[in-house]
């Protein structure tokens, strides 16, 4: 059986548990538990907004061979039983005395010899979805196995998409860019930043989103303050720089990139921000390629912007992308994670144009041998202006 | 200053600081960590989706005696700015070496004594939003300090809800009332329900919702298998049950409710199995108290549904409500959390018509000194009927 399964064919999945388990031995892992909802979707296509409740945990446990098993609460069985792996444990959740700690040792001891090594995601950009607490009783519970760092393992596996992911992750850019186009309907001045919101999130659901799980932005005179701000009910003014950013989702899989909008003529030092922040982003379209360091993508950004005579906004200038708006690695002078072929990422240099006022500019690309390939409709080269 | 704040007055986020101030002195912590979304809110009003984003820790501790110190990668140091806490200290995030560990403890140790016990929310419903790893480092850090289960202490404070959070919930009521009145406009026979899902969240939208964080539903010839799946592609068919069930959130607040419909004329058992859910909800309407246990709103509920002849649906029986889609207590036989005055609270029973078809029947209440007050505007007492 086990041919049943949600968003992509079983052997999808199957590819996707092979690979994990192939990093799992380099690791020398014997088990891999994984608890938040993009990991969890990764192994199983197991796809629900439910996540939004945190009244409970879920857990995944992948062998070092064979299919994963599931130790989850029995609101989800039905769904997880529409999924590929067969092997599914259910617990009624949330249970004060015991919530899914005893069932998740005794799977995990099941699977595992007394000696092994239980990875877990606990390196830079993971968390672990359930109580601190309950963690600690399963360690007990599970001794002489130990816990060990499998963050390496499932991010080595997840960084690389998959075609099938690729063109899902540019569906949802697809959708994004239709939403923008729109933006000139609804953005007019007058109408408070709010509304503008709202208008924009309407649209891309009528574009095609499944959901809308991230929208920000900025809107004031020449520029914004922030990018990560939810709407205020001030009303856009001629002069306003507005900035849009999105994370819309279909079957799952993010897009993440913003647009910019002068209200009436556009400013000249926004116009020349803009520009430079075009012009900088293709230079990085020509010269990103495999085998590169996060670091170097930094670099190639940051001199590409001084070269246009910008200042650098601060923060990093790109990230993964794919199952949760934003994934590793980070864009930063910090980061040596290699790019490799395969990669979604994000394009996403900032300019300050003075203290205070910044314009960031995003593009959504995968990583291939000769470099990057657009995945989202390529910005404007000169900053559009929305007349009444 | 400190009198900048958003979403309420300061006051609001003083009198919260001080409650938990009190609770913590009651339990003997010295300092109390919070690294979630609804927990760094309820602290400094600091409302921003960028949650959506996993790249990031964000730390608030709140000292046994003044004001929360916020701790936070350096892009949200604006937004943080415009709410009311002025000891703001960042890092540039994320940092592969060290990602705000060391500020993290340096501010911790520097407001409390060596010996103290720092409370950190480790119990059911709770999680920790930062790298496992990373916890370890902080914990060694921190030593002779010790951290202690602090779940009470932010539970017993955040569950009673204020007058001005009472009024942010039921405006997220209102919204998705008025929304649920619109389903009959789209929801039509031969509409997928993938298409009913997108319309439902427009519909939201333009009612006023600033974003639809949860929507979920089923549609199924007499009933629906399970309350949690994302909608599929199948057209609505006479016959069908349609429930949707949505969190839209206004001002950072939830509404958790469903709604129930049947598409042509209703089969006569979900006629029925709707009376008795609404017959149920009447009962519990009328008898709720303050002091009862979570357990004790299980049994009412449980009984009536028998005395009405249905089958209850496994799970729990209706939960918290209010920063998150879900929270804390959960009425299930297990739960002996106490019922008090001012908390919100959804009254979810649901029946078992056939194995494998279900009814779940959902409102949203705030619980007076003399019982329920509903904030949802109730459900019509018969199944509502959508014919072509």
């Amino acid at each position: 059986m086990g041919e049943a399964s949600l968003i992509f064919p079983a052997g999808e999945y199957r590819r996707r548990t092979a690979a994990l388990q192939s990093e799992m031995a380099r690791h020398g892992l014997d088990a891999l538990l994984l608890t938040t909802p993009p990991d969890v979707f990764y192994v199983t296509g197991f796809l629900t907004r439910f996540w939004e409740s945190p009244a409970r945990p879920w857990f995944i446990v992948v062998p070092a061979k064979g299919d994963p098993v599931a130790v989850i609460p029995a609101i989800g069985a039905e769904l997880m039983g529409r999924c590929w792996i067969d092997d599914i444990r259910t617990w009624d959740a949330p249970d004060p005395h015991d919530d899914g700690v005893s069932l998740l040792a005794d799977t995990v001891a099941s699977i595992t010899p007394q000696r092994a090594r239980i990875g877990l995601p606990m390196g830079l950009e993971t968390h672990l979805r359930m109580p601190v607490a309950d963690f600690a009783r399963l360690q007990a519970r599970l001794q002489p196995r130990e816990f060990a760092d499998g963050t390496a393992a499932i991010h080595r596996v997840r960084e690389i998409k998959s075609e099938a992911e690729v063109e899902k992750i540019r569906a949802a850019c697809a959708i994004a860019d239709a939403a923008y186009e729109r933006v000139p309907e609804f953005a007019r001045p007058g109408v408070p930043l709010a509304r503008v919101f709202r208008e924009f999130q309407v649209a891309l659901l009528q574009e095609g989103a499944d959901w809308v799980s991230y929208v920000a932005g900025g809107a004031g005179p020449g520029g914004y303050g922030d990018v990560i701000s939810p709407a205020d009910d001030r009303p856009l003014t001629p002069g306003d720089i507005l900035m849009l950013d999105t994370g819309a989702v279909r079957d799952g899989y993010f897009c993440d990139f913003d647009r910019n909008y002068a209200i009436g003529r556009a400013p000249d030092d926004a116009r020349r921000a803009h520009a430079a922040l075009y012009a900088t982003t293709e230079v990085a379209l020509d010269r990103l390629r495999p085998g590169m360091l996060a670091c170097d993508a930094h670099r190639i950004l940051t001199d590409a912007l001084r070269a246009e005579g910008a200042t650098p906004g601060g923060g990093r200038l790109g990230h993964g992308l794919g199952l949760t708006l934003t994934e590793w690695p980070s864009f930063t002078p910090k980061d040596t994670t290699v790019l490799r072929e395969g990669m979604v990422l994000t394009l996403e240099p900032g300019v300050e144009i003075v203290p205070g006022r910044i314009l960031v500019h995003e593009e959504n690309i995968v990583l291939r041998a000769n470099g990057p390939e657009l995945l989202s409709r390529r910005a404007p080269s000169e900053l559009p202006e929305i007349h009444e």
